[in-house]
C-alpha cells in the first residue's frame, strides 16, 4: 500500500493507532477532544471516491471512534465531517462537543484561540483513544462484505 | 412512523424530495449548493445511533448525492458533515464548494453574509437536485442487509 500521510495532517497531529481501514490522529489542539480519521489509500479525496466496501468500513470505524469517544468524554454532541478544503488527502473530524466548550454552538474550525496539547496532556488523550482502538473488533457489518 | 422534521430544519430549507431513509432538503442559501438529509427516524441525534443497517443506507444515500451533486455542480470539493449542535435532530450537510465561492476555504457554517434563493432560483436547483432522487436506485449495499 502506497499510503502516505499528508504532511499538513503530519504537522499538526499525533498518530495514535490503527483500525483495518483509518490510521486515526489526535488533532494537536487542547480546546477539544478531536481525532481524524484517514482511510491508508492514496488519491482519494472524496468518501464516495472510497469503493463500496471500504465505505461501509470507514463508515464503522468512525462511527465507532465517534461513539465511544463520546461515551469517554461524556460529550453533548458529536461532530463528525469530511471536509477537505485544506488537505485534499480524505480524512474524517471527529469532535466532541461540549455546551460550554470554547467555541460552542459554532463549528470548530474557525475557531481563532487553538491552544496546542502540554506533552503531559497529549500523552493521556492518545491513551484515552488509543484504548478504543485496541477494543475494536471488526463489526458484523464487515464480516459480510 | 412518527418522524417529524426539526422546526429550524422546516424554516431553514425547501423540501426536494425522499430516498429510502433520507428526507432530502434544500439549505435555503444561495451562495452554495447545500442540500441537508435527515433520516426519517425520530429521536435520533447522532450517527452511531442509527442501527448498523441504517448507518450504511444512510451512508449510501448521503454518499449518492454527495457523487452526483459532485459532478452536475462541478464542485471542486465536496463538504460532508453531522453537526447538530444547533438543531438535534441528525441531519447530514452535503455541499459543494468551489475554491473561489464566498467562504473557500474555510466551511460555511460561519459565513456571514448568507443570501436566500430568489423564487426561481431556488427552483432551479431544486429540479437538479429532483433529478437525481428520481434516478436513485438502492445500491447493491442495501439488497445484501
Amino acid at each position: 500500500m502506497d499510503f502516505k500521510l499528508d504532511q499538513r495532517l503530519e504537522k499538526d497531529t499525533y498518530f495514535i493507532g490503527e483500525l483495518t481501514l483509518s490510521r486515526v490522529l489526535l488533532m494537536n489542539v487542547s480546546n477539544f477532544p478531536w481525532a481524524i480519521l484517514v482511510p491508508k489509500i492514496s488519491g482519494v479525496s472524496e468518501l464516495f471516491e472510497l469503493d463500496s466496501k471500504q465505505q461501509i468500513v470507514y463508515q464503522n470505524e468512525c462511527n465507532y471512534i465517534s461513539r465511544h469517544m463520546s461515551e469517554i468524554f461524556g460529550a453533548h454532541k458529536m461532530n463528525v465531517a469530511s471536509l477537505g478544503n485544506l488537505v485534499p488527502q480524505l480524512h474524517t473530524h471527529v469532535i466532541a462537543r461540549y455546551k460550554d466548550d470554547d467555541a460552542w454552538p459554532k463549528p470548530v474550525w474557525t475557531f481563532q484561540n487553538m491552544l496546542p496539547y502540554s506533552d503531559d496532556d497529549h500523552k493521556l488523550q492518545i491513551d484515552k483513544i488509543r484504548k478504543l482502538i485496541d477494543d475494536y473488533e471488526q463489526g458484523e457489518n464487515y464480516a459480510r462484505l
